[in-house]
């Protein structure tokens, strides 16, 4: 039997009140299904261990990481203590790019037993392929001048490569699906990096044209998502709008508390990293009400891009089920706790 | 009586259906308050001048249009023709540079008799400030490498001083309004220029405490228009989130086709210009279904802009009294023409 070496990072937050509680959910499809063991392996670095340590984790960190199969991630980040650009990029964005995870896929469908802020019949399933490796978060800028006069710089860095890379697999999804590729741009407003990217993608495109293909701009597009989400199939973004593309799918699922992420890496150097598109919420830590879904749904695409298809559509048919049975957290209109959520889950499951 | 000199542009499209009804409309007004007669210029400044001219507007165009009151656009842009950057940049950006319009005001609320696609009672009234003159829309950027190497750079630039502007105007409206002001910010992945923003709105936050402020990162917010559209009273953002923003938000209201937007010049020394959100929709032009009322709202701000608020606030009036009347364009669920809508308008306007 298969031993998968899993990398545990609760990090912060409802990320701690989750993580844990999901694990033996996991465990107990692997026993089911009989075809792997999981060998968990927690690592606590979040901004507790910065408090402590005066980094987001050891200076071997990644390098105990990239001994392992994949890495499983709850949230980061507790601003009233540690500033958002210190744990972030300390830890969740580090990750991102020193193992290349260059892609974050992040998927967003109507679900039966959650009410969606969009009217009754507003259905949608897309997937968001986001570009998670450059363009407007780049590490070069800073300030000039002083009082009045002092002003900000930030470049934004597009290479044909990584945008290529994004289209490309977008490509390759959407031909296992509803055959539309959605390309998120600015064209018209970001003169110089977006008319590049729109450049790519369509030379991408033509080269298959069983896909169809449309540039949309990204203000459009995100007014699209509410009016007509039905029309989408896969979208393709550069890391900053496809950040805020799929915050608004997950609204539209009814709650952040839902979405599921994996960050690729696809050159099969590193470890892939799967966390959910949700924060670590400070705001409920320790009531026992984060929704807990986000994280199983996440773990249903580590599953999947382990190899273990069955496992993940076993775990994501209870998801949908317990979810159609009402059994829900307060953010989307239940009353159950994370626990029960799980529990339901883990009955659903079967044994 | 006051004489009001408005520079009248059409542009393309659906501007070319529209703006001509919307003058009589607007005379109309003026001779039952009897307090302002408008001395009306129209240019004819567009793409189809472009084909003709290889530019946008004659050398001296801006100095013509700065011996006006405001102006009046319609819509610009017929990208099958022209690409966008070239009609784009060459009118409607240059104008909103040259003339200093720093600030893009874009309200947006519920209204009756439109559907929205949001659920019923989540019901909403804010006002975005857009920073207009700067930001990610920058002219500084290229391209550098060849082939499968080439890769391509864009700076935003950010200024304390249109920053400082942006969040006081944002203040100011707040103050008569709701008394909350929400900065839109990224500064936890856009670490130079976001950060910048945030200390800066959070300084001009300090100088007024009876304003309730908060910081959201733009996919956050993006997610809670769509959830809890009610709790934002004025939003300020950068011009790229204010764009996203402010098509979310006529995309809420049922249709990009309602939604206002005024480019103020605050300094005094150019015309502000005065044009809806829509685009120049070539779909649909010349079809006569082009919703008129976007255009109208947008009249109702300039008249607010030039002193007359009695006769906006009466145009408003009679725009939501037609929409609730169920005389409506087919982009929002009705059968009338954008004549027939006009004609509502100016029913209910009176006499
Ligand atoms: C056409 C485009 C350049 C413009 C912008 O992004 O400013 C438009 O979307 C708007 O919002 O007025
Ligand atoms: C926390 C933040 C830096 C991060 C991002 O923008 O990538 C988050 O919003 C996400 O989407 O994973």
């Amino acid at each position: 039997m298969d031993s998968l070496k899993i990398a545990v990072l609760p990090g912060d937050g409802v990320g701690e009140d989750i993580v844990p509680d999901v694990l033996p959910v996991l465990d107990r499809l692997a026993e089911i299904h009989g075809s792997v063991k999981f060998d968990w392996r927690r690592y606590d670095w979040n901004c507790r261990y910065y408090l402590e340590h005066g980094e987001m984790m050891p200076a071997d960190g990644l390098d105990q990481l990239s001994d392992h199969d994949a890495i499983f991630l709850g949230a980061v980040g507790d601003p009233a203590r540690v500033p958002d650009h210190i744990s972030l990029w300390g830890l969740l964005i580090k990750i991102r790019r020193e193992f290349e995870q260059v892609l974050n896929i992040r998927p967003a469908k109507s679900l039966k037993g959650i009410r969606s802020p969009l009217q009754d019949g507003n259905s949608f399933d897309f997937v968001v392929v986001r570009e998670n490796s450059e363009g407007e978060y780049s590490q070069i800028g800073g300030r000039l001048g002083t009082g009045a006069d002092e002003i900000a710089v930030q470049n934004a860095v597009f290479t044909r490569k990584a945008i290529e890379r994004a289209v490309r697999y977008a490509y390759q999804l959407a031909a296992s699906r509803a055959k539309k590729v959605t390309a998120a741009t600015k064209s018209n407003g970001i003169i110089h990096t977006m008319p590049f990217w729109d450049e790519i993608s369509q030379q991408v495109a033509q080269e298959d044209e069983s896909i169809t293909f449309d540039l949309q701009h990204i203000d459009a597009l995100a007014a699209n998502f509410i009016t007509k989400p039905h029309t989408y199939d896969v979208v393709v973004a550069s890391n900053l709008f496809g950040d805020i593309l799929t915050d608004m799918g997950a609204a539209m699922m009814g709650s952040i508390g839902v979405a599921p992420a994996a960050n690729l890496n696809v050159n099969g150097k590193w470890p892939s990293m799967f966390e959910p598109v949700h924060g670590s919420a400070p705001d409920i830590v320790g009531k026992g009400i984060a929704n807990p879904m986000g994280q199983l749904w996440t773990a249903k695409m580590m599953l999947e891009h382990l190899g273990y298809e069955d496992m993940g559509e076993h775990l994501l048919g209870a998801i949908e089920a317990v979810l159609a049975d009402g059994v829900k957290t307060p953010d989307i209109g239940g009353t159950a706790t994370t626990g029960e959520v799980i529990a339901a889950v883990n009955a659903e499951i079967g044994s």
